[in-house]
């Protein structure tokens, strides 16, 4: 994270205790403010900040608007045995998402694979939480949603289908676990958000502008639409990721309702999770030596002049290591935490109060 | 295709005809030689040239050589309800592959879902080919597999993951299907022999030296390693892959025998073949309306000045159309077809014989 000194650190649990009891002060029952503060950490932990308690007030003004439901449950509603369809009731999305990875578990101890599709769910953080859940039970975790239109063509136009990200986690222990978590967009929204509040130009082949042309401006990207990935390829995994939510009913990405649109609309998108056995063939021991070779060979891939390859997932876990246990809180936010307070009627996480944090860097 | 009138133009079903007596010949069952010249006319139908009767001088070679095994027969190896695991038994890729994906369909159908994982298997051609049979019987189909080591990491170096293919299929009918067939590297290996061949340069960002430095030669590009698409993103999808496959105990893509090495060497790769039931939430009617309107806002999400957007697979279901049941025989295929006929002591394929092809464009 590499803080200076004047910078405003306090530890993580601290923050998380404090969006817990802010999420069942607006409504949240305790299990689904536990289940949705503990996502949030997860990715402030990793530095994935962009996916971390940046997202509480969104999430604090939909369960108070009545876009995140405090009062309903997340239940299958239909069963196939290998293949769970489950509605989420639009609970906050933390909740289904660990009801429905617990399923997908359950079901490949089974089965030898659980796949579990979730409608009228509502935005569950980043994927990775989930796949770790499934690989912490000793499965190869693969969790992907959809979202709210914010990606064009790779040639261009309007916004018409979701970041659509996809984690791929592997059973390996948690502190050298590769994981993949990745958006099928070049880069998130979240990413054009920091660099508008920053005063920063983004390059070309992030963003169009709201008629659909190519800019350097983050907020004039934050009106038009986000590019895909590799083009087409990445356009393509958006594509596939919304054909596959599809099939639990959830709504495709140009239908599913804005993030940060009326928060009193459930957002009614969809959820995927699988869960595979690794000791089919060979004990789950083999299986992880058989990984950890793999990562080795990553790691002395490398030329001579250039840095050590990382498998994925391992510049995540150093962030982990490095953090602490502890939360740089920006001026954006701090002001984000002012906000929830002021809604909530509650003082500011222990640590904060009186806090004047350095500019957001 | 836009072939110019001097092309050599003959019907795609007379080279597979004849591709399929060639692999009788030199040894492949009737049914595997039926698999194997299947796949490569699927893929030269759709214009991925680079995985079509290109190919068949390789497959010949090998087995001629016995990597590729004409007296196996893939089976299941270990059984878990809807997670099978297939030993190829070191048999053509094709036919291994359409095993497994049949095997995936049977598995679905009673579970919801069917997962099958195959190892010991060789090169399969477009993983499309197999991700249209599970298609074809109604389900949704994901296929993915590992190669023999072609690239390095983000930051360059040395080859150490493989091309790692992903292919998703969405059942509508076939002269619709939506479907995503893409490389995790930025281009194919088969785009850098093409170049090759026509002594062009190559983009940066494509390809590294042998010295794992950035290249304009697609020569050297050989030598060296193939880049990831879209950087860390492309890298660990196709690492992902690798740990999906290596659950049957297939090879890791640093250990695949290369495709284009020793041609007595079996690969000993992996496959990964899923089946979803798209009927669970909805009649498979509805879903395929659904997925219909979502093919539609993407059409419509264009700019005013830009082409009309496209969903994934429509580029190569125009190429099927634009073919009328044609190939192209370019001065390269035409040479490999003329090694094949000298190996195999067969003539060339009906309307080859005594052309003269214009060369490569």
């Amino acid at each position: 994270m590499n803080a200076a000194a004047q910078d405003v650190q306090i530890p993580l649990r601290a923050v998380q205790d404090w969006a817990e009891e802010v999420l069942r002060r607006v409504g949240l029952s305790p299990s689904d403010a536990e289940a949705t503060a503990t996502s949030l950490a997860f990715a402030d932990a990793r530095g994935v900040h962009t996916h971390g308690f940046m997202r509480l007030e969104t999430y604090v003004q939909r369960v108070r608007a009545g876009g995140i439901n405090g009062a309903g449950k997340a239940s299958i509603a239909e069963d196939l045995g290998a293949l769970a369809i489950v509605d989420a009731e639009h609970v906050a999305g933390a909740s289904s998402g660990i009801f429905a990875a617990d399923l997908a578990i359950a079901r490949a101890r089974e089965y030898g694979v659980g796949c579990v599709i979730v409608r009228n769910s509502n935005h569950f953080g980043v994927a990775a939480f989930y796949g770790n859940r499934i690989a912490d039970a000793g499965l190869l975790g693969i969790v992907a949603c959809n979202t709210d239109k914010v990606m064009c063509a790779p040639s261009g136009g309007h916004a018409v289908l979701g970041t659509n990200p996809l984690a791929v986690v592997v059973p390996l222990p948690a502190d050298t676990r590769p994981q993949l978590d990745m958006a099928t967009t070049q880069v998130s929204q979240g990413r054009l958000i920091i660099a508008a509040h920053r005063g920063e130009t983004i390059p070309t082949g992030w963003a169009v502008d709201a008629d659909g042309e190519p800019t350097t401006s983050p907020a004039a990207g934050l009106k038009g639409a986000l590019l895909p990935m590799g083009g087409p390829k990445g356009f393509g995994l958006s594509f596939a990721i919304d054909t596959i939510v599809a099939i639990s009913g959830a709504l495709t990405s140009p239908e599913v309702a804005a993030l940060y649109g009326d928060p009193s609309e459930p957002q009614r998108l969809g959820q995927f999770f699988l869960a595979i056995r690794t000791d089919a063939a060979m004990p789950a021991e083999a299986y992880r030596a058989r990984i950890g070779a793999l990562v080795e060979s990553i790691h002395a891939s490398g030329s001579k002049a250039g840095r050590m390859p990382m498998a994925p997932g391992e510049p995540e876990l150093a962030q982990v290591r490095d953090n602490h246990g502890r939360i740089v809180v920006s001026d954006m936010l701090m002001q984000s935490f002012s906000d929830v307070a002021a809604i909530t009627g509650m003082a500011l996480p222990a640590g904060l109060a009186g806090a004047t944090p350095i500019a957001t860097q």
